[in-house]
């Protein structure tokens, strides 16, 4: 045999796959792994007993409690024997009942093309439908996906070309890191324009403009992407924002990629959701009959927030039925489960007035947002109270990004230890507090700031702890190092 | 607003996405699904009253019964209220309380990375040390996925380079047609090797190493993809088999991609399964300590064919943890559900003797095995009546992939209708019979013959009408066209 190096090493492997990074695994994550197992041990001598997480939106994870029907109907759908059990609510049984019918008598186990295929996309549509004022919804435009990952990943797959220069992609600053890694890996270029933290991270044309005239000098943007609510900004963009933002893209010729995920979880006084399709179709077929869209959404970060089961959903706006068929082959094969199909069904169309699982899951959903509503005004309302943290309003989403005081002598000592100064300063938070935060600089940031992202879906009360813990924590921090 | 083009089109697109084919809209899809609907409005004057599935293997959309403790676990884990219920068995019970702590009691909704990372890799390689006779199994070297189509994407993906020239993957001839969109995706070139039909589908080196040879000339062929049982091709390879692709893929500083998803189906007397890992580590340091593996199985196409939950897991060998780490992110983002991992942990730790649901486990693991096992003999019984079709034994899979004699003037029709002979050949078939098959040249086949792929998982009787309808439908068309 002869001595050959191995035909797969880091040197050898797709450049593309390589400078993809990990999300879940940074030092952050690790270290508080390794705490959690001190802990465990006794933990002697640490100033906390354990680790608090705030780091990613994990809606049960953290505490939140499921919605009942729910998981009665998902349970039924699993084992239908249960359908004969006196014990589960009429109206469960009856949507498991035509749900399972839908299913053709297989069960949750078999592939159940129709019923994904067909009946859930229709389900979509008249949900759509209604969601946008009666603004009709094609069924054969809608697809349903396993995760917003492969979602992000599959859009930017289908634009990425060559020729005769690489397709960009405008990306607001801040964002979620999917991003970051789904560009690497189509391998398109990032035109990231800045949302204005000055003005609760609004949108603003003109950086669009300024954006795409810089992206213009290296790449073919292509597309533009918005994600509202924010993630990780919590804000909820305007309707006459939205409407700037289809006519930008009309005149520059840019995909719109409306990412809106977080639809379902917005509550600031004033500040509704709009979507992107409604507004386009409202704004008249000068732009709704050109204008292209991608626009998602998700069970995993709604008031139903089964990430567990996940399903999401895309409708296509304008875009051509062939082009449609290739992405849905590159979005379905992380096809939702049938089970994620059939959160996504009773999301789509929840119990009724009358029906007996009515009060409660309404009062579920209500406690849900309601209690995310509260835990914002908490976290703003203590944050506003510490010197060095300055967190916008929040209208929406599970996450705050509020920005944080580092000063000059903590930022040399992060980069004498080979850190970003933000991760630094959630290193040291997660040492002396438990609590863990996903540092700024993972989600981009104006050049010279730092933040960190926080998701308020702790209960209130270890939310408080948490939020206290952090603000004493910058109080040392500040004079440890100033 | 400036008159242009749409930005993202046919001709626009990523030319890599638009080069793949959509394996469930065929037109033999799409034509039995207008049959299907025609029926239900009476069909009159079609020659059939139902459509017979046998063209994809969905173990319980083809009527095989599901496993009663896989759902039984997966209905109390949806919903841990039925853990007080009392018509649940008591170690059904057990298991989803022992699932439901795993997951720190935030249920199959939330994120659940402990369990999914650490619990469910722990529990993979106890069972493939199991099943492996004792050779360790490390959980570092495990990682679960959604659906096989993504883990071959992904693997695909890795490897794809375009310096000096493109990477080559050796693929099967004929290989389920996952493999073909997967190399168009990742743009690198297939180069394929012949299975041995004459000799019941056996892989051969000497094939293997005129391939490589071939491939060489246009392209630097890194991976050598294996499907082992097969699909479509039902064989089993023996050991001496893997044995010498295993001294080839040493030689030649292949990566070997064992695809095993269907392992738990054997049945040939004399035909056992032997993982590629097992006689990869029995063949002794010099080669265990050097040839890269990714191995692969799944719980969508076992006995336990919970396609509709969905989960696979793969394992490295020789893999540098930093290449691991990036690939498992390309494989990741389309991670199974919880209930994806619980049945999977439900197929590593099934009830043990003594438990009250072991026999019934046993009995419907059994029953689904030897049910295709019967369905399989009696389809080579029945082939080896029809003159014009020649089927190899099948010692395993769910699969078979007989071997059809289309007279000239079939061919010839065929290509005047725009068709491969073999479509054309199933199209007939379904439009006289009902009995949708898959058309073999959408798996590749040798020049020159025509196949079709039919799964023998429908229940007997209803096999028995197929392989009937087949039977004389072939006899007609043998003598229409002759």
């Amino acid at each position: 045999m002869q001595s050959r190096k191995k035909v797969l090493s880091v040197e050898s492997m797709n450049p593309n796959v390589k400078g993809i990074k990990l999300p879940i695994a940074d030092q952050l994550v690790k270290r508080a792994e390794e705490l959690q197992q001190d802990l465990k041990q006794g933990g002697e001598g640490r100033p906390f007993s354990e680790i608090m997480k705030c780091h990613i939106g994990d809606l049960y994870g953290m505490g939140q409690k499921p919605i009942t029907f729910v998981q009665q109907v998902a349970a039924i759908c699993a084992y239908p024997e249960l359908l004969q059990s006196a014990s589960m609510p009429e109206d469960s049984k009856r949507k498991a009942q035509s749900i399972l019918q839908g299913l053709e008598g297989f069960g949750i186990g078999g592939y159940n093309l129709s019923y994904i295929s067909y009946s859930i996309p229709e389900k979509v549509a008249k949900f759509i439908e209604r969601r946008d004022g009666g603004i009709p919804s094609n069924p054969r435009n809608i697809v349903t996906y396993h995760g917003a990952t492969l979602c992000i990943r599959s859009v930017m797959g289908l634009v990425a070309t060559n020729e005769p220069l690489k397709t960009g992609v405008l990306v607001p600053v801040p964002h979620y890191p999917v991003y970051t890694n789904a560009l690497v890996l189509a391998d398109v270029v990032k035109v990231p324009y800045q949302l204005d933290e000055g003005n609760d991270w609004v949108l603003d044309v003109q950086e669009l403009r300024r954006a795409l005239q810089e992206g213009r000098e290296h790449c073919i943007p292509k597309v533009l992407c918005i994600i509202n609510p924010g993630n990780p900004t919590g804000q909820v963009q305007s309707r006459k924002c939205i409407e700037d933002v289809i006519r930008f893209a009309a005149e520059e010729s840019l995909l719109l990629f409306a990412d809106e995920v977080l639809q379902d979880l917005v509550f600031g006084a004033g500040h509704d959701f709009h979507s992107f399709k409604k507004v386009l179709f409202e704004m008249g077929p000068k732009y709704s009959s050109r204008v292209q869209l991608i626009s998602c959404f998700s069970i995993s970060q709604g008031f139903i927030g089964e990430y567990g089961l996940s399903a999401g959903c895309i409708e296509y706006v304008n875009i051509d039925p062939l082009v449609m068929d290739c992405t849905t082959n590159t979005i379905t094969p992380g096809h939702p489960t049938v089970l994620g199909h059939i959160a996504m069904d009773i999301l789509m169309a929840p119990p009724l007035p009358g029906d007996p699982s009515y009060h409660s899951f309404m009062e579920e959903k209500q406690r849900t947002i309601e209690s995310l509503a509260e835990n914002a005004r908490l976290m703003e309302e203590i944050f506003c109270q510490v010197p060095g943290i300055y967190c916008s309003p929040i209208r929406g989403s599970m996450y705050a990004f509020p920005r944080i005081d580092i000063p000059e002598k903590a930022v040399k000592q992060a980069q004498e230890e080979g850190m970003e100064p933000d991760v630094f300063f959630c290193y040291k938070l997660l040492e002396e507090t438990g609590v863990i935060l996903a540092a700024g600089s993972a989600f981009g940031q104006a050049e010279g700031t730092y933040h960190f992202r926080l998701t308020f879906l702790p209960p209130k009360k270890k939310l408080k702890t948490i939020l206290q813990s952090i603000k004493d924590f910058q109080k040392k921090f500040l004079e440890e190092y100033s």
